[in-house]
């Protein structure tokens, strides 16, 4: 199945709802103008369906392989990877001075958005370098940061985050892994790492030249849970003073795990130190390395969303051939009784459209929260405010709908649509890790009713609930359902006990996603109106925003009894009989 | 992951859902006293538990493998199937001259019910012989009957379904396999049947001694289309005079499908009569293939939407062993800072209790439909009309919810959901087919909103509504989606046209059947309380009610705006449009 670039949507998208004209007026981002912006959209659109998306089908069948420490991705990876560094696609939003281009996270999302819906799997490894490059910006020395940076930033050398451990999942103060000074030696005023580390994306291959591990570890008599959490750098091959790769450091890939999807993707237990001669460098100040890793979380978290809309974006395409394709049964009340493609039916309608409006609904929030980034790294407090409050929307309703259309794409191609070869089945199993990954839904939403509306006391989340109302104009519904959301908000922030918050956070989660995601669809709308345009956006976009509007935002309405039923029923039966 | 049979639950279903207790004041039924019920009940849910659960997990790994035509199942099924037949289990609904025990099919609902939370994949097996059964039983010579029932009901030969080719999966009627009437010689008065079918579940296996194919197929000059579609049975060994299986006939397995799930189910591609000797012999009359198959058509699509009740339950008893068993932070507010059993924290809560809600509803309704179905055997016509009506929610409804429980049933496990070595994704990958067979969900809902919407002007539908609002009491939310549901179904009888019908049908299919569910489950509350039950089930039951009356219930009112949108929104664009 190919994979055609949605280019004319993501210019939209960059356009209206990241704002990126505006961004272009900034010094920093000067460099987007328009034209440029163009042109990385389709170079990276062409480039991915070209170089990455033929790789898709062979990644999850043949998958990522371990051998005596040594990973193996299937034929064509290595030179596929290698075509994208060479053409320059890695951490175009990192700064210049490093190698980058320094142009809007908006632009670097529609990057991972193309590469990721190319190969969902493979577009991992860029997504944790960036995250990598990121956390090296803000906290690494000077010295740390001219000896991994360019190589990073490059994509010669690839990155990975190492956090979670056995008993360390949600709750990542609990890990036990520690870094102990080394005070004399070569590596005298480094550390000495030891344990082992689960679920670490990309964590070993040999796509890139040296891999860097950043590592939390504990130091010697450091507080317990997460405030005494530190970070490290811990490279696979030791850097030499030249700046290339040197000796192994002791660190291997002990297993790999076999998942449901994402299959290419090299999902590795790490064991540090087996020969207690893994060395690590302190990243920032002993004692805070959360705090480090939480202010990359952002970004982090709007890739993860960004993969739900770019596997819902894959499966419907497939759909969309397949059901323009497949003959199947006349068209209902017609006299015709010739059989007809089946996306002549009622139904199959119904389903194509409520994917495409998932689809483009999804990415509108992902870009408007792109844009509100930017906007904060620029110095506007009040975008940054919106961006963080936006980020677990966009996390866990983006790919909610990931997974939604994805089953979509199935439920279109019939029995087909679960036998392999079809790839629609594929989608559906990728899709659903990042519901999971980098805080499951269940945290985004927590953090949504806690950290996220307690900014302002209710006021972040109110203001932009009263935009949405105020911008409604003839939808009706959207206004409706700001309401209830500022509504709810009100009561969360005012009356709720803790756990009535928590209890209601997921259902008033997506209320507050769809609100957003309606409101950005009305804007593309409103703005493809306002300058005229024809041509196939033209055409479809009201339909599709329509369908939004007048169908999914009155089914997030219906949340509204879950999101105020209050923690009380949940705590009625003891944790015995719950789960008797 | 072990099984524990849900017996008391079902027992309760049993008694309040299907009302088997009236059941067994008919003389036809009068076997099923309370004592035998419980017998058969408990019986099968230890043999399940015991026998089939523990090679769920094999069958999903190792899966049916094809050579040579042979198709090999992981070790301990042919044993297990064995013992299976051994102890009498199947068939148990069919009637005693021909070996079964002439039992309701509510009770047979509960062995599919226990043998398929055990094990999914196999229990297809059963399933389809017990479809076979009836199509036998209905219009089979007497002959044929005495030939094939005895065998079938004992489980010692098992039977198949091939309806579906290539060109023909929805649209059944387009199918091209052929059979030609013998004129002379031994098979003289039989048929030569030729063609292709796909999708046949246990197609080719050898843990019977003979396996009963029954063949749609086209005799030479047929009308087109299904009313030119004729029965066969093709029995892959020739019968011998005395009964036994003989000579192989013309027919093999030439593929099995690589599939999402269920990968101990041989999906086999069969071809017949590739040396042209492929012998069959006609049920029934020629072109009257499609009726004899709709006869059989709400159990089979009951059954499946069982399947969709016993994976909810199967994943719903993995996610609450590993939310009672997995500690991880602390209790939020809580003063105490020691990390608890994730069980402990509101969202685990409300998901595990979102999967009981559903399953718990789901069974309900299944059972309730199951009661009306072994009323209408008994001549009542008014049930047989409610049964009908229900037929499509129970596939439909139970089968989303299959997959929804199984999805929440991952993520109650957090990153461990995803590997696959745990098990919870197997349930999501096994539930996902019984959305598509037997008539996919949009089949069903088309099913609905015409032929069942039909009957008697929409009366059967209002009447059910009508009862529900009056039984709802202090559920107002209940009773508000009933008169929701009669209005959209007013509206769709009076002034919709067939495109606004059919564009609302999967939204309105789904209200219906919360609705129904939602007052079966009021109805085991009430029972409960009216016998002044103690114990687990009366303490959990009126909480899992009260949650999906005020939480799920009115979710489900939220789909009212895309019942009830109409058409022509999904005709706005062009196929080309819609699909660009």
């Amino acid at each position: 199945m190919t994979f055609t670039p949605p280019t004319a949507e993501q210019l939209l998208a960059l356009e209206v709802n990241a704002g990126i004209g505006e961004l272009a007026e900034s010094e920093r981002f000067a460099a987007a103008t328009p034209d440029l912006v163009a042109a990385i959209v389709e170079g990276i659109g062409n480039f991915a369906a070209s170089e990455w998306a033929p790789l898709n089908r062979i990644g999850d069948t043949e998958g990522a392989t371990l051998e005596d420490g040594v990973v193996t991705l299937p034929d064509g990876f290595a030179e596929a990877y290698r075509a994208y560094v060479e053409a320059g696609w890695n951490a175009l939003a990192a700064p210049e001075e490093f190698g980058g281009q320094g142009l809007p996270f908006s632009l670097a999302a529609c990057v991972t958005e193309n590469l990721g819906a190319a190969n969902m799997a493979f577009d991992l490894l860029p997504v944790l370098t960036v995250g990598s490059i990121e956390a090296l910006l803000k906290h690494g020395s000077e010295e740390q940061q001219q000896r991994y940076l360019p190589r990073l930033v490059s994509g010669e050398w690839s990155g990975t985050m190492n956090l979670t451990e056995p008993q360390a999942g949600s709750d990542v103060g609990a890990l036990r892994t520690t870094a102990t000074p080394i005070e004399d030696g070569p590596h005298a005023g480094k550390y000495r790492i030891a344990g082992t580390k689960i679920y670490i994306t990309w964590g070993e291959h040999e796509l890139s030249g040296n891999i860097v591990h950043l590592v939390l570890a504990r130091t010697p008599g450091a507080p317990s849970g997460s405030r005494g959490i530190s970070l490290f750098i811990v490279p696979k091959f030791h850097v030499k003073p030249d700046g290339t790769a040197g000796e192994r450091n002791d660190l291997r890939a002990v297993g790999l795990e076999h998942k449901l999807g994402i299959n290419a993707s090299p999902t590795c237990v790490m064991s540090y130190g087996d020969n207690d001669e893994c060395i690590g460098e302190l990243v920032g100040r002993e004692n805070e390395g959360l705090r480090a890793m939480f202010t990359m979380m952002n970004h982090a978290r709007i890739n993860v969303g960004n993969q739900g809309v770019h596997i819902a974006e894959r499966a419907l395409q497939q759909a969309c051939a397949y059901a323009a394709d497949r003959v199947q049964s006349a068209r209902a009340g017609s006299a015709d009784k010739d059989p007809v493609a089946i996306v002549e039916h009622p139904d199959v309608r119904r389903m194509l459209l409520r994917m495409r409006a998932l689809t483009e609904g999804a990415r509108a929030l992902l870009y408007y929260a792109c844009g509100r980034v930017d906007r904060g790294a620029l110095g506007d407090e009040t975008a940054q405010a919106r961006a963080d409050l936006l980020v677990p929307m966009v996390k866990s309703w983006c790919t909610e709908i990931g997974s939604e259309v994805a089953s979509l794409g199935i439920q279109v191609h019939g029995g087909m649509g679960f036998v392999e070869e079809t790839g629609a089945a594929q989608h559906y199993r990728d899709a659903r890790i990042a519901q999971i990954y980098e805080g499951t839904n269940g945290i985004q939403a927590a953090d949504l009713v806690t950290r996220k509306l307690g900014m302002e006391g209710g006021g972040v989340l109110f203001a932009l609930m009263d935009e949405i109302a105020g911008e409604a104009g003839d939808a009706p519904m959207l206004a409706d359902l700001a309401r209830d959301c500022r509504q709810i908000a009100e009561w969360m922030v005012s009356d709720a006990s803790l756990d009535d918050k928590l209890g209601g956070s997921v259902p008033f989660q997506t209320m507050c996603a769809v609100c957003v995601a309606g409101w950005q669809l009305l804007r593309q709308q409103r703005a493809l109106e306002g300058r005229g345009a024809s041509g196939t956006l033209a055409t479809t976009k009201p339909v599709v925003v329509r369908f939004f509007l007048d169908r999914i935002v009155p089914e997030a309405r219906g949340l509204k009894a879950a999101a105020t039923g209050g923690g009380a029923l949940l705590y009625e039966l003891s944790s015995e009989d719950l789960v008797a």
